[in-house]
């Protein structure tokens, strides 16, 4: 099983095990994970990136990675898949000869 | 090699090919998630949830896990293990026989 | 008529003529809210905060004031009651005496 | 002097005292602002609009608010000019023949 079978099983035994999956449409969990992202960008408020709880971080980037699995499972996207098609498509977007070294928008660019 | 670090190789490649690093520190990859987070919930905004356009659904949550993961690469945090251990902590904080079929928080169980 | 009513009755004028207080449920009107919040964070996205483009701060915050005019609204609050009493309240969360020149959370002062 | 003035006012003298503009730069603001969308959020998160509680919302809404406000002040726009001008560009961007009675964004109408 990979990686990411092995985490997304752990998920939906979690939520299984508590009967939470009637709530977890997908309009709550996008907006969970904008909650969560929230969350993490408070850790870095008022602060130098440096200055941020490096163990804060890594229970908030959990939480927004653990809604955003549950949200793919849920329309059974496959993970790696979509996240390979969009690094493509980022590509097209941003032929390297244009977009190197600078962080214009594609549209900018 | 790992479905996460073929995910995490083909990312930094993108990223150093494009010589996007630079750009990249912590707090910026926070505000980065927290933007696509907004992206992905406008894709749901006025709608009920099978409204939405999972093709767009698709492209807006590809983008919250690559940041996520380009910030946990940062960190040199292994996306399983922070995951795996954020859902042991929220075992704990939510119990199955207090938190099972109620949406409640933690904090009002 | 007090400037924030006469912006008041501007937005509901313009919601009303498109027939628009069908979609403004108060969990939507936060979402539109949250969304915004993410254009805005766009803005300064990889840069400093001098580069941001003034003009595009400008749009997207007058965005964020206006929904959340129209959220207030909905649920019949004065937004000069709100914020006024949330101040009184923030200063019993951050006196001064240990608040004054640190950007720390009330729950670690 | 004029509602928004004397809100104003008060959040000025707040953050003078507690001697905090100097971490009120245009970016953080921002942040700040997003953050407390996503608490916003939180308080409609896997419930119906109606089972959000109401003095939750009003909290997060004047926190909104209050860094809004805050941040229009840092440059020096005037809260109602900009609001406005935005209503006007937005009847530009939905013209009430093509956008009555429909949530489609104007790139779509």
């Amino acid at each position: 099983m990979s990686d990411i079978d092995i985490i997304l099983q752990e998920l939906i035994k979690f939520r299984n095990d508590r009967d939470w999956e009637q709530f977890h449409n997908p309009k709550d969990l996008a907006i969970a994970i904008s909650a969560e992202a929230g969350e993490l960008l408070e850790v870095f408020l008022w602060k130098q990136a440096e200055e941020a709880k490096v163990e804060k971080v890594k229970e908030e980037l959990a939480d927004i990675l653990a809604f955003s699995f549950l949200l793919a499972e849920k329309y059974g996207f496959s993970i790696k898949d979509i996240m390979l098609e969009k690094i493509n498509k980022n590509g097209e977007k941003y032929p390297v000869n244009k977009a190197k070294g600078t962080a214009k928008k594609y549209n900018e660019l």
